[in-house]
């Protein structure tokens, strides 16, 4: 009993005040959490960024990653696709009753690395206990706050016909590490969740080119989502060129033998950049220095015809459109 | 199955979207919202507070609210413990398979009803979907931020000997509202949760006094568990008079036919402020007069002696320690 989680660790009486003491302030430890206030103060100025996201990825370790390093990158992300600089993080869990401590210890060692990472802070938290069969294992919100640089204006709906598309290397690897955990489809693969902080790669990216148009990662829903969702905000077509968008040969054979398109898979460590026509190879350039960049490809352009639609330009030199997700692919992926 | 969230309503694709669009954006209607990206942007100045809670009280909803208005009160009450002027919330759900959308919709409607009573916007959303049996109906999440004003300086860590303790009323009617309504356990009583707002309480108790030391709100863990945070991160003693501490007779009633003592029982509503024994008259008075307010009481004071131990006289004039919570009260309370 002692090794696991138990309701009264939700109590918010003294076993609360243990766990948050010895699991949590001992590895998260920084001035902010160590007050145990209601809420983390802290100085902040100018444009800044707000997001939310909550994780309930099965199984809570996979192949690249842990629903911990998951949850940070997610919403460190979040933050960077608005041009933001992420400097806070809150987090929150939602631990079913049973969960081994032990698994609970290495999840918070893994926020911490990844937080370090990113170079972040996790200021603010909070534990809720629910009794066994009423969630599974644990549930991690991350919530995050950055700031903005001054003429920085990176939004869904920015990008103009003739500005170039950029991926930052392949696509599929998240959704298909995660699948391949899954009970009955356990199959052995060395294939790797892409799960990584991206705040680093667009602060490069800004460096070389302010005036980056949009950026979005494309995770639940895979590219093809995301690039649906810009060319709808920002009322233009893209056209995408299947022979420049990168996929790995595994992730390849896996979506075929499990009938699904990557472009519907999603990812952790991927972003889409829309940016002007004259900027894309200096972009494309600064990336592929970068560790997780170095893979990175133009993929396509956007386009006056066709407004709110994403077409692909095939290797045999047709076009089919590229609709988002429709139906239910990979439940609980993120 | 219309009227009923599936799975591909987290898939991150076209239900997702349709789901926003119809069942978030069109009730919580406002700018940052509105954009689709994937953080708000928002203009911020000073000291800024941050704070978090995921929310999983069972039932979803109880007499006097429900887990939406919770999710918004505990927030806002949590910023306003900081002495923060709340402003923008972000809100994240994690729904079980299966969840009737109309009790959706009657969630989003009451989470808009209380960020309009408490003046905040929810500017930052996410939704996830799990398998039916892996989550209890519904999860939120709420994280919130605000600014806190110059010369405001509370923290659980600056009460002082001398200094008086307030409460804003009655204790223990969440608890015991929710517990209520549980399997196994209903029974009829009048009683409603006090989950309510405390953000205008404050700004009107800060107009009294800029000098209140701490604030803190008695949720889980009850009025016992705060009043020993307080002395424990002060490092200071507190006595407190049982006579004056508001209780319902229908909550003292229930909490002897349970066993519970109402200092451990769960508050929403009700916030412990320390502030210097001159200003406490002023401050009381001031209170009275806010609707969340009206049974206010002064509960008992500081004291160099017992640091980190709180003390109840009782109405016999003895005197017994009250201690933080142990063990699990009342599991999912909030």
């Amino acid at each position: 009993m002692e090794n696991k989680i138990i309701l009264a660790h939700g109590s918010g009486g003294k076993l609360s005040h243990d766990l948050v003491k010895n699991t949590f302030l001992s590895r998260l430890d920084n001035p902010w959490l160590a007050k145990l206030d209601d809420s983390a103060v802290v100085d902040i100025e100018g444009k800044v960024a707000f997001t939310t996201d909550s994780y309930v990825v099965s199984p809570i370790f996979f192949p690249g990653g842990d629903i911990g390093r998951l949850a940070v990158c997610g919403t460190v992300n979040d933050l960077s696709m608005s041009g933001a600089r992420p400097l806070y993080l809150s987090l929150s869990l939602i631990i079913e009753e049973g969960l081994p401590l032990a698994d609970l210890e290495k999840i918070v060692v893994s926020i911490q690395k990844t937080a370090d990472e990113a170079g972040v802070k996790v200021v603010a938290g909070d534990t809720k206990v629910v009794q066994h069969g009423t969630a599974d294992k644990l549930f991690i919100n991350t919530s995050g706050i950055g700031v903005i640089a001054a003429r920085v204006d990176i939004s869904g709906a920015n990008a103009r016909p003739g500005d170039a598309i950029i991926i930052n290397g392949p696509i599929g690897d998240h959704g298909i590490a995660v699948m391949s955990q899954r009970e009955g489809l356990r199959f052995s693969s060395q294939l790797e969740s892409d799960c990584a902080p991206l705040n680093n790669l667009v602060a490069d990216m800004l460096a070389a080119c302010r005036d980056i148009r949009c950026l979005r990662d494309p995770t639940r829903g895979g590219l093809a989502t995301t690039l649906n969702e810009l060319a709808g905000q920002s009322e233009v077509g893209m056209e995408i060129y299947e022979g420049n968008v990168p996929v790995r040969p595994a992730v390849r054979a896996m979506c075929e033998i499990l009938g699904l398109d990557p472009v519907h898979v999603a990812n952790e460590g991927k972003l889409v950049a829309v940016v002007p026509a004259g900027d894309a190879e200096r972009v494309l350039a600064m990336m592929k220095r970068n560790r997780y960049g170095a893979e990175s490809a133009i993929i396509g352009q956007v386009t006056a015809e066709h407004p709110g639609r994403v077409v692909m330009k095939t290797r045999l030199n047709t076009s089919r459109i590229i609709s988002m997700l429709v139906g239910d692919l990979l439940p609980r992926i993120c």
